[in-house]
C-alpha cells in the first residue's frame, strides 16, 4: 500500500477514481521566448521536449523538461508530444505573438500585489554550485542561501522575472523543525 | 545520450553544470488550507508529503503530491522531508496565517489583468470518467472536453479559483498538427 500522507483539517483519502493523477505541467506567460528558452536552457538545463503553434488563436506554447538519461523520450513528433503530456513536472511557457515588441509589456509575477502564484522551485545537487552557475550567468537573486530567514534556501528571478527557488533536498531535512 | 531537445531560437545546449536539476514544485497561495486540502485531495487525489509550520513569520506550507505504489515514501519525517524535496511535479500551497477569517480576502489567478501564472495541468488516465468525477463533487468548470477551440482539454477551478487543465495523455498526440 502505498503512502497515505500527512493527515491534517480537510484531508480526505485518496479516491480509486483519482489514481493515474499526476501534476503535469505549470504555465506562464513569456513575453520574449527566444529570452525565456535561452535563460531556461541555458541556466536550468531544460529542453523543449515540444512546441506547439496555434495560427488562429496567436499564440505558441513550449513544453519544457530536465530531460535525464532514463527518460527515454521518444524522437517521433507525435510518439513525443503524448510521452510530454504524461510526465511530471514539467513547465509550459506560454508566447502570445507579438508581446515581445511591445515595448512597456510585461507580465505580473504574482509576488507583488495582487498576490496569488509564488515561484516553480528546481531542487538542484549542490546549491553553492548552482549558486556560482548563477552568478556566471548574471541571474538576478532575490536572496542568497545565507540571507534572510530561510537560510539554505535560493531565489532568483526568471527572465520575466517570475520567482525560482532554488534547495539542495539533503539540506532541507530539518526545515521547518 | 538523453534527447537533446527541439532546436528553437534561443534554446542552448544543456550544460553538465545543470545536471541533475529537477523542477520540484509549484507554489500557491491558499486562503483557506482546510478548504484548498479538501479540494486536492478529495478530486485530484494528493497526498500531503509535509507541512511546515513558520511560527515567526505566521505561515505554513503544504507539500502534496498524487503518490504512486513505486514511490517508496519514507514514513520518518526527516528523511521523509528531503525526499520530498528531490522529487518532481510537487504542489505547494502556502497558508498565511489568518486569511480563512477575512470575508473579502480572495488571491489573484493570473488570468485576469494582471496576467501572469496561467494553470497547473493534471494528466489523467480517462479524461471523460474525469470529468464525471468533477461534477460529482460540484468543481466548477470554465470549459469541458467538447467546448471550445482546444478541444479534449478541459479546465477547472480549483477552491481558490486557480485554473487547472485536465488532460489525456494519449489524445494529444496530435495536438498543434
Amino acid at each position: 500500500m502505498s503512502y497515505q500522507g500527512e493527515q491534517h483539517p480537510g484531508v480526505a483519502p485518496a479516491a480509486s477514481q483519482t489514481q493515474g493523477f499526476r501534476l503535469n505541467h505549470t504555465m506562464l506567460r513569456v513575453k520574449d521566448p527566444e529570452r525565456a528558452l535561452a535563460f531556461y536552457s541555458k541556466v536550468f538545463g531544460m529542453r523543449v521536449l515540444r512546441r506547439l503553434d496555434f495560427e488562429e488563436m496567436q499564440f505558441s506554447l513550449y513544453f519544457l523538461a530536465n530531460v535525464e538519461e532514463s527518460d527515454h523520450v521518444p524522437e517521433e513528433t507525435q510518439a513525443r508530444t503524448a510521452w510530454t503530456f504524461s510526465q511530471k513536472g514539467l513547465l509550459e511557457l506560454t508566447h502570445n505573438w507579438g508581446t515581445e515588441n511591445e515595448q512597456d509589456f510585461a507580465y505580473h509575477d504574482g509576488n507583488a500585489e495582487p498576490q496569488g502564484f509564488g515561484h516553480i522551485c528546481f531542487s538542484v545537487p549542490d546549491l553553492e554550485a548552482a549558486q556560482a552557475w548563477f552568478d556566471e550567468h548574471d541571474v538576478t537573486f532575490v536572496k542568497r542561501a545565507d540571507q534572510g530567514k530561510m537560510k539554505d534556501v535560493v531565489f532568483v528571478k526568471d527572465a520575466d522575472g517570475y520567482w525560482i527557488e532554488v534547495i539542495q533536498a539533503d539540506r532541507m531535512a530539518g526545515m521547518g523543525d
